[in-house]
């Protein structure tokens, strides 16, 4: 009896029939749509595009091994908004307040006091050395669990000043797709950041689609101990274990991966090395800077349009003229995004 | 037309009937084949099969979902041979030798001087301290690359003394069935070793099949600079970065992976609070350490059996009565293991 007498096969073979039909379909659509809609056409997106297609077809030179594709993202301004203030320093400040009641001593010892007494030029004037001392005092003292305790309901609680929105809906929708895009074509997406690994690992499964275990920050050490009934914990000594800035970011990077990034996102001189050490890798690599020039839509910062360097962010002329000469591409938010927000008309 | 008179869609439909006739019979063959075929039944071998099944099993109250499966190894006595020596210890001792003509203080310099003049005895009786000493001294001072590249040399040259092969050889087959079968099945195999993060970096894709971004280790910091053509650069001062041993595993597993390891598995005092934190975690988790008690086809040592413990693989009566009490399995050797080696006849 020939094969398609028998009604079964004739069945799944049509249905095999059906299926590649529709697989092909899918790939034509595939083919036709925008991975990056909310990119303006220019040099930034046909960056990214160029990039991800040269280093994933097996016959360019240029091609990258499955194994060796991984892109980094600094978050602060780069993936997020961080103007006025860095979210987990609003984070800090509020926390100092909320643990006050256990530290009396905090109430006549800066940088504390002026936390607690809402003084708002004191803490802009906080230097480095005085913003680490908030760092350590409330992300140390407790178990690990307990510091994701904190994090999570603050976060679930705490409004952006200016949209009046969770600051986990401050993301920069174009940097999504960008983070998708590299993703969907093989890339580990790494966030890699100057603010804490911890607090980043509360939300970033959920809001970047990027699990723990790919978030590179500062960090306090962890000891191992034991509780009450005998059971191992973790908890913080006031000590900390990594700086992931500047230099701390290639570092780190190394530490985390064993190899470079092919490709890097940041937004200031914070992310210098990481551009840098990424493009001093073996073969293509993609530097990009995000380069905040939108006051309306989002905020202004920054010496490449004449606009003043501020606290944070500090995107300086001296960085702009690397990223120039080295070939690094800066991302005009007023030009090359469409939308920032996703929930942006 | 009906489809089955155009002979080239005809032509495809027979070819995917005989492509799903093979697949449904590769499944019928994978359904029956023994994915621990080194292990003999037992307990050991039962237990790994159960904690898989129970993970990955929707409808078990044990379920474990795709993103949290994370299973920790320890390399040296539990993946491969640790005996008589460590073998990045041998690698440091023979490169101490390598490197003495530019350090001339080192032939009168301990513990350098006994290294170069090959007094066992002494090597021997070194104290933790001193091998330290000759880990920093031997891993520090040069590139990231000149580190990798001088341990690819000698691994690709060294033999083991007792069955003359490559050290990258003494790889236990057993474990490297447990490893294929977790990752099979979703689960991410992390190395957790006291050795050098670097040093198992150079084999561990090749040997055990993980990546490097999925090895933790005792390592050194790293400094960016730049070189002479001012490119950036990693190099490695003389400073412990992370001692990952004892505490340090179960710390560090935090620091990379942010979650608790669902499986872990060890031989020595070295890995008991790495064991200790996995099962302090929520749902089913499986701890598992290897007893050294085949003298004739690999080593034995530890109290278990009445045997001394050593210097190395310090599996200690106290180590054995808390893996009884507490429900984690010890797997022996030369009861569990059907071979020990892949090249064993």
């Amino acid at each position: 009896m020939a094969p398609n007498r028998i009604p079964g096969f004739r069945a799944i073979r049509l249905a095999w029939l059906h299926w590649a039909i529709l697989l092909l379909a899918c790939i034509a659509v595939q083919a036709q749509t925008d991975p990056l809609p909310s990119w303006n056409n220019g040099a930034a997106k046909q960056a990214i595009l160029n990039f991800v297609r040269t280093t994933t077809d097996r016959g360019n030179p240029n091609y990258v091994p499955p194994e060796q594709r991984f892109a980094a993202f600094d978050q602060d301004g780069t993936t997020w908004v961080e103007h006025p203030m860095y979210t987990e320093i609003v984070f800090a400040f509020d926390l100092v307040k909320q643990l006050a009641p256990q530290h009396p001593e905090w109430k006549t010892m800066e940088p504390f006091k002026s936390v607690i007494a809402g003084d708002q030029a004191a803490m802009e004037n906080f230097t480095t050395k005085q913003f680490e001392e908030i760092f350590v005092a409330t992300h140390s003292g407790m178990t690990v669990e307990a510091f994701h305790a904190l994090a999570k309901d603050w976060l679930a609680h705490a409004q952006d000043p200016r949209w009046h929105r969770p600051y986990t809906e401050l993301i920069y929708q174009p940097m999504l797709e960008a983070m998708r895009y590299l993703r969907a074509n093989g890339y580990k997406t790494y966030t890699v950041t100057g603010g804490g690994q911890d607090f980043v690992r509360v939300y970033s499964e959920q809001v970047y689609g990027i699990p723990p275990e790919q978030i590179i920050g500062s960090a306090l050490a962890t000891q191992y101990t034991y509780d009450a009934a005998g059971k191992g914990i973790l908890v913080r000594p006031p000590t900390v274990l990594l700086d992931n800035n500047f230099s701390g970011k290639p570092e780190d990077i190394y530490l985390f991966i064993g190899r470079h990034a092919k490709a890097a996102f940041g937004n200031s001189t914070g992310d210098q090395q990481m551009l840098e050490y990424t493009q001093a890798g073996a073969g293509a690599t993609l530097e990009m800077i995000v380069l905040h020039d939108d006051a309306q839509r989002e905020y202004a910062y920054g010496p490449a349009q004449g606009l003043p360097a501020t606290a944070v962010g500090t995107f300086t002329q001296a960085l702009y003229d690397e990223a120039k000469s080295k070939g690094w591409f800066v991302i005009s938010m007023k030009n090359d995004w469409k939308r920032i927000f996703a929930w942006e008309k």
